[in-house]
This record gives structure tokens, sequence and C-alpha cells, in this order.
């Protein structure tokens, strides 16, 4: 009964209000539920499913490039948290401190880790003694917490679950390396998993994360042309191994500082999911980490030999898919509302006509398409159809990014574009922050997303001041 | 050459000293370091595998048995803590308290979870209302923080690792089996993955959970005699339904409380696995959850073939079990030693007269014999050794189980056992907590395990006073 009561129509249009409409999907396909700590989530298992499908697919990538994971306490003391002075002043305004344990006000109190630099640096500090122990490759799945002041699930909450790989290199070409290989771990996830494109490039000074030498980034955009950060990758140089003393005796026997990264992507990429690819009834999910990927509707269910048909094509699917066989009482209206607001790839139609015929209905989440096909080889048509499922959603917000891709030679046409449309602007930059927080004050949050790889020659000066431009930079809001 | 500083040698035997025996196997084999944050530990690459390997494991079981994954935030409000009487009085002398975030102080301070039931019960208020929302089966993974004065790592530490299930049922006979189901699952994976045999049972009331109505455990003993609470399941009736005011309509449209359990295991596991089965030469690691299951030592690496042969060996092994090929110039005694000490179960040495001969040599880690066998089919002798190393493993600890299991017929026997061996004593007993307490206070720390399953009539009356006995228990120290 109570499950009835969901009704697809309760979801607010996307171009009506499209906060408003996230917000609805999010609460309503049950991926998350509010918690009574102000800014944490529930994440509920529908939402959990896919989480542990984006981990399982991107631990395989971690480990199959080197890297082995650990785990590093929660607690950062506050003098192991100050020991890198940029990263502690980025820090250190949102952490929350642990002041009493065990009934007792503690001697030096601890914050919850809001990422763990100095901690695996305690640790690298004590284990690498020379060239022949790097490079350490770890990688870390665990929460972290940011006190923020606005939060919404998935996007930006108090807590939240990511993975942080930090490592440690002889040379700094060899960190360097490892920075943008990571970051391309990232973009071809995005894109081979997510069905998300991103444009991907350098951070600006301004920003970087707090503590490195460079930040890279993959930036994808969200349905409306809103920005999501959605993986960062840095180079630190040896900045933290000489605030914690770490140091190896190198191949030429001297005392020398290794090199090092970290890169950290988020339970944020749900939210990418969600903004990327859904639409006005719902949910859509890519095909490879949707928790069901194929749903099973029997028709006239009380039919002799329908409801066992529709077990044994599950059962025979089961094998290569992620399978959800719907046999409630629920009407086959309902399940049709029901799986398409879950956003379930494809969805399987059996009835009576259709088993005689040797035949079943798929039906695509993407396009709503209806194709009739043999229950032979069933197997093989599902996998092709959910391959083009990927590819047909990876086609349209590649579409969407360009459509919603504007490019600025002047400042009026920059600011006349941050007024009118959402999207991303590329434009030249001179390299001076005081442009880029002009441009953020006159336009009301368009920053700089990155420097990207593949940089453009759209003028020779800078989009705000007019002094020779250093760079093409794409601009955009953000989430 | 820092790795060549590891000497097996420095390992304290287990007869002179177990504690620190422990202390060097944990430290000495790189599966923890410690970190600046009293009783937190870094739990390092090795151990992390085997937690990997036995979440992986754990994680299929949990789902065959149609439970689904979930996150809840790692803070309890205050108030929230204190809704459930007995649980907040068991809980609140040991949590770790957030006063501050964000740079302000908190309206209401928040523990950092020392368990999640206050949290998954809000979160049930919310979505259970009618009996078809039942049951719900949730789990999670996560890490809790209990602010103990001693600690060592993997069996009592500030922040540790750990599942925890938390179900919600129509009818207290279903939860009560949900219950014993769940131990019946601990049981078999101690058993079938671990290769190690357990004591289980129900705990007496001194010995519950706060606030369960019925605690079940598993108890494995250690090489030592020394037991371990190694996994338990909790039966809460509906007290806590009703100190959150959870509620369903049931079948016959009448208001209901329903009935909850709770279980959960953790990094504690490593730890039993280390007292079970490890030696004089270090870890000892059971098949099933080994990091690397066999280890390649090429002999006489510098002759032509060598390396190439044992590429090939390692390649057409990979795919069923987890190797490792050891290409590294130290020495094959070097090699030996250290795969040894790490717990390895497998050793597989190849040299130039072994592959002339088509051959290579297993030496297994439990029992130190060496098997020349072919290499073809080196697949199946080597899945057919591991299962082999696995059932001799649990065969000797469940030998070490017996051995140390003594039975007391009266208080003098009951004394003498607990000042001259160190073991499990059965003994009966009275019921009254009275005698549990008289026995920890004489012994200097014997308790009750459990009452087991399968209770035996010892005699007719209490061990410790002399009244008639109502239940059979297992008593032993513990860690």
């Amino acid at each position: 009964m109570s499950e009835q009561k969901k009704m697809v129509e309760e979801i607010t249009s996307r171009d009506t209000d499209f906060a408003r409409w996230y917000t609805d999907v999010v609460k309503k396909t049950e991926l998350v539920d509010y918690s009574s700590v102000k800014g944490c989530m529930v994440i509920r298992p529908y939402g959990y499913a896919i989480w542990e499908n984006i981990q399982k697919d991107l631990d395989a990538r971690f480990k199959a490039t080197g890297h082995e994971n650990v785990y590093m306490p929660m607690f950062i003391p506050e003098s192991l948290l100050q020991k890198e002075k940029d990263h502690v002043e980025g820090f250190a305004p949102e952490v929350a401190w642990v002041t009493h344990g065990g009934g007792e006000k503690l001697a030096e109190r601890l914050c919850v880790r809001p990422t763990s630099e100095t901690l695996f640096c305690e640790h690298y500090a004590k284990i690498i003694n020379s060239y022949r122990d790097l490079p350490k490759l770890y990688n870390q799945w665990c929460s972290v917490v940011r006190w923020e002041k606005t939060t919404r699930p998935f996007l930006r909450s108090a807590e939240f679950l990511w993975q942080e790989g930090h490592t440690m290199h002889e040379t700094a070409e060899e960190a360097k390396a490892e920075t943008l290989r990571m970051l391309e771990v990232y973009r071809d996830f995005y894109k081979e998993t997510l069905a998300i494109p991103v444009v991907w490039g350098q951070k600006t000074e301004k920003e970087k994360f707090a503590g490195a030498e460079a930040t890279y980034t993959v930036e994808p955009m969200m349905h409306n042309g809103v920005a999501l950060q959605g993986g960062t990758s840095h180079y630190f140089g040896d900045g933290f191994a000489r605030a914690f003393n770490i140091r190896f005796s190198g191949r030429d026997n001297t005392l020398q500082y290794p090199h090092q990264t970290s890169w950290g992507v988020s339970t944020r990429m749900i939210g990418a999911i969600i903004m990327t690819h859904g639409d006005d009834s719902g949910l859509v999910l890519p095909p490879r980490v949707a928790p069901i990927q194929a749903v099973i509707v029997p028709i006239a269910m009380h039919k002799g030999g329908v409801l066992e048909k529709a077990e044994e094509v599950a059962a025979s699917l089961k094998e290569r898919f992620r399978i959800k066989l719907d046999a409630t009482d629920n009407s086959p209206g309902w399940k049709f509302s029901e799986y398409e607001m879950k956003g379930v790839p494809l969805r399987i139609e059996l009835g009576p006509r259709d088993i005689e015929q040797g035949v079943c209905v798929l039906v695509r989440r993407d396009t709503g398409e209806k194709t009739t096909v043999s229950l032979e080889g069933l197997a093989d048509t599902v996998a092709e159809m959910l391959d083009n499922i990927h590819d047909s959603l990876y086609n349209r917000a590649l579409e969407n990014l360009k459509n919603r891709t504007y490019t600025a030679h002047d400042y009026d046409e920059f600011l006349a574009i941050a007024k009118e449309k959402s999207g991303y602007i590329n434009a030249m930059w001179c390299g001076d922050e005081a442009c880029e927080t002009k441009i953020k004050e006159d336009t009301g949050g368009v920053k700089s997303r990155c420097i990207p790889f593949d940089e453009e020659q759209i003028s020779d000066v800078c989009v705000v001041c007019g002094k020779p431009a250093k760079h093409h930079v794409v601009f955009g809001r953000q989430y």
C-alpha cells in the first residue's frame, strides 16, 4: 500500500525548477533520506547500490594501475593538521572537532578528517627510507566531513563517501605522470562507465587545492548547463614531504624528498548521473552502474505459464546482468511508471501472446522505443541494447555540452552570455587572479573551471582586462 | 635495502610471551602501523587486503540471505542516542563527542557512532508504515569509534572497521529466526573461510548487548586458550521500536511495533586469524582470505629460461588464485623467510632442473611439507593443496580448542583449572548474576562466554553456590 502512494506526477519538471526537480528525484526514487544531523544524509539501498557499482569499477581500475588500498584513522590531531600551512588554512574553517572522549576532555582536540594528506604523510615518514621503497601507490575508501553551511544530497553534504589516492614518487616527473594518469582514469570512467562527457584540464592558481602545486580536474556539465567539479588530481611537488620530513636515500646515496600526488572522487558522482541523464519522468541510469539493468514485467500474470516463463527468462539473464522480476500484484501500468521513475535502463514485457510466439517486448528508458525480439539469444540482445543505451546517453550528454558551450571574444559578449545562457564559456585570460575575481563578481558566480588540455587561441588578449592572454580558460557556474 | 632489514628472528616466540609475539607479528608483517591518535591504527596494504577478502565473502553471504547495504551518518545527536535508556547507559561512557563544527560551537553535541541502532531506528520510523514494508533487511559497512582506555591492534582499538546489520520484522518469531540465521552465517564463515572453529550460544543477561533482549555469540579460542568474542547477533524485541515510535499497520489493520535485530563482526577477526593460526615463524593465513595464496620463488634466476618459465606459470595460475611472483634480486633463502613470516599458504619453487623435468616444488606454510609435482595440471594441484591447508588449519585449531576445554564439577575444581590452565571451562550455573561476578573476582577475569546451544547436564547444581542449576555455561578469559 505505502509503495503505491508514490506517484510519478509528483516530480517537478526540469524546466519549471531544476533544483526542485533534483530534490524530488532523489527523494522519490529513494536514493537518500534526510537525517537529524544537519547536512548528513542516509544513503538508501537504491542509492548505495549505485555507489557499490561505482566502487567496484573504479577499484578495479586503481588496482590495474598498481594501487593498494589502506585505511587511515578518521581523526587528525590539531597539531598534525597544522604541519602544512596552506593546507590547514584551506581546511580548518570547515572541520568538525572532537573535544571529548571516554568521558574526559582531550588534551589535544582532533578533527574528523576532511581529507587525509596529513595522515598519509605521517605514515609515509615512517615507512619510506630508500628509493627502493618508492613508489608508494596507496588509496583509501572512506567517509570525510566538511562542515558546509548549505547542503544538498550528493552534491554538497557535511559527510560524504569518497576515495582518496595518495602516492609518493622518486622524481617530480613520475609524480606528474601519476597525477595525469589518474585524471585520465577518471575521464575514462566518466565516459565508459557513467556515459558522461567531461571538459578537463588544469585548475587556475585561485581554484587549486590547498597545499597543491597543481590541480587537474574533470568537469562534467549538468543538463541545465551548470558545472560539477567531478574529480580532481593534485600534484604536490615535495611541499608536504618537507613539512613532514619525509626523506629517502636516493640512488646516489643522497637524502632526498619524494614527490607526491593525491586524487579523489566522491558520492557527488551520483549527483552528476542524476543531473546529466535524468528527465521529467525521473532517473535515467547509465546501464553500467544501474542497480537493476533490466526489469521483467509479466503481463496477465494470472494466466497459466506466464510467471513460470518470466522466472525462466529472469534466471537465464541473471548470470550476465542485474535483473529484477517484479511479480507483485501491482498493475503492469503501475510497474511501468515505477521503474521508469527509478531509471531502470531496460524493461522486458512478457505476456501470454509473446510467450506463444517465443518473443518479448524490450522498452528502452532513454528513448521509450519498443522492440519485439526473440526469446532465443535474448541475453545477447539485452547486452547489445544496454551498450546502445550507454552510447546514446553519452551522445545526448555530449550534444548538450556542445550546445551549451559558448565563446566570448570580448567582455561585453562574456557578460551577455553569462546573463542570458547557462553553460560553459570559452575565453582568453591573462593569468591574473583579479580578472577571475572580477568575472565572478560581475556575473554573480561564474568561475574558471579549468585551462583545458586542448587550448585554443580565441584571441590574443584577456577577455577582461585586454592585457596579453596567457591561457584559454573554460568558465562556468558550478554546484 | 630497507626491506632486507626485516629478520624473522626478531619475532618473540609464542611460549615466551604471547602478547609480545602478537605485537611483533602485526608490526613486522606490516599489517598495521600506529598513528599519532592514541588507539587508532593505520591498516597497511597487507592487512587491508585481508579485510577486503573478508568483506567480499561476507557481503556475498549477506546478499544471498536477502540483505541490502545502506550508509547512515557517522554522527548521532546526543538527544537521539538517549532515546533508548539501556542503550545510552551502555555506550555513553565510551563515545567521542564533536562539539564544534565550521568554526562554531554546535547547539547540540554529536557523538561519533559507536554503533548505529539509533540512526537506523530514526530512519525506519519514517519508512515503515505497513506490514508490506517489512521485513527491512539492511546492513552497513563502516567505521565506528569506542573510546577504549587500553588498545591493541585489531583486538581493541578506539576506531575499528565493521559491518552492522539492522533488520525489522513483522513478528517476534521472524526476528528471532533472523538473529539465529545471521549467527549461523558467522559460524559458517569462521569455519569455511577463516578455518576457525567456534563455541556458540547465548550470552547471559550480564554479558548481553546494551538494549537487547537476547545476545548470541560465536567465540573462537585463540592458540593460548583465551577467548575472543568473534561476532554477535542481537534480538531486540520491540524495545527500540517503542522508544522510537516505529509502528506499522498490520494485516488486521491494527497499529503494531515491529521486531528488531542487529548483528556485527569487525576487523577484530584479523586478530582471531593471527592468534588462532600463527606460529613462531609469524603469520599463517587461511588460504581463502590470504592476500597472496601462493608465492612463486624462482631458483637460480640468472639462468636462461627460469624467469620466463616462472612468469608463464604465474600467468597460468592468476586466473584462479591470488599469486605473487617474486623476481627481485633478494636471495631465495631470504624470500623463503619473508613469505613464511607473512603467512603465505603455499610456496612454489621453480629452478632450472625442475623446468627440465617439467615439475616444481610446492611447500606448505602450515606443515613445511615439500612435494614435487608436475607443471601439468598445476592449477588443480594448487587448488587441492589450498583446500587441504584450509582443512588442516581448521583441524589443528579444533584440536587446540578440544585440548584446552575443561569441565569443572565443583568450585574448587573450577578455581584450580582457572589458575593452572588457560582455556574454556564447562560448568553448571544457577542463573544468578552474583555467581558470575564471584567467578570473575575469584579468578581475576574468567567470565561467562555463552550458554552453548548444545547444553550438557554436567551436574544438577550451580558450580559456585550449589543451588539448582539452570544452564550449562562455557567460561573463559577474553581479549
